[in-house]
């Protein structure tokens, strides 16, 4: 399969790449770097990656920011970032990129476990996470020709406990690579509208 | 209890009013009728109606709208009306108006059965109510002086049937009023962090 891999070069991203490449041609995607470049905030660049790359047989989106911070200083403005990034980036992929993929093709996003089990600081990436998860359930019984859309919802993962592990006390960290095989189940297998928690 | 309900004059909102009055003092807010008017798209506006009704006990959100169509036609930017309005709408009444609401008061916002349960066209608003789910969950966990966040899914209404049965294939519609009790147990009971189905 002919497979576009957004956020390629993140910590999740790489491990998908790896879980994904032996037997798939991979067409990595981000920001800065890649073989195609792509601002998931702007549905423009996300039509003019779709137009560079062509028709594939699957979209695996591993990006999507979203600010970190209490209540008590989250501002619109700051829980703009993951409106505009993680939640609406991600589904523009889809919108735009439905009419790219092939037949019996599919979509995989990401949420994570924190849209069910809430952490101090993570409000805006939760409120993104249970709006993909909705959309994907909801999209599932409406793409067309056998298209298929699922979401993998990971645990914190092992790599970025460095820089996170103040955030999520008491949780168990899992690997990239463990989570990167609810991607491969979701491109190569057959189910749609799922949430894969590896957790 | 000071009680802001936005969307009052819509179906649900009068059900929720008609629930609540004998016991509080209800401010109806809506778009271009009520005590005090409210575009819950603005940020500005929703800051101006606080300003003007002053502190409460509890804002009640019945308000928040969302495109209804095929996923096929579905562009970025109609979806873009359930994310400024049902989605952000209804999170910027809590992220400006917190500071508003008095010790052990509360929020309560609105989301749907079809986040659960999806229909067809109704992606953008499954969208909007899995955000405000999530949001209301990770909240719960860091609002300040005891004040509380809570949604209401309700299934389609009775009272809604004549323009949206044909959405709605077996589903089983309930009373406005019925879904109004629930709005009643999050503004007067002691939960947080609830989804309440009236379903």
């Amino acid at each position: 399969m002919k497979i576009i891999v957004v956020g390629a070069h993140g910590t999740l991203g790489k491990a998908i790449c790896d879980e994904l490449s032996p037997r798939h041609d991979i067409v990595s995607a981000g920001r800065s770097k890649g073989d195609v470049t792509v601002d998931i905030m702007s549905p423009e660049s996300i039509k003019a990656m779709y137009e560079k790359v062509g028709s594939v047989d699957a979209v695996v989106c591993a990006a999507g920011d979203a600010y970190f911070g209490r209540l008590e200083e989250l501002t619109p403005e700051h829980n703009e970032i993951a409106v505009q990034s993680k939640l609406k980036g991600q589904i523009n992929l889809v919108l735009i990129g439905k009419d790219y993929v092939n037949d019996r093709g599919s979509f995989t996003l990401t949420t994570g476990i924190i849209m069910d089990d809430p952490i101090l600081g993570g409000i805006s990436s939760a409120m993104a996470g249970g709006a993909v998860r909705a959309f994907v359930q909801a999209a599932a019984i409406e793409l067309p020709r056998g298209i298929r859309i699922n979401d993998v919802s990971p645990n914190v993962l092992e790599e970025s406990m460095d820089s996170y592990a103040p955030f999520f006390p008491g949780f168990e960290p899992v690997p990239a690579a463990r989570a990167a095989k609810a991607y491969r189940k979701s491109v190569e297998g057959a189910q749609t509208g799922q949430t894969y928690k590896v957790y």
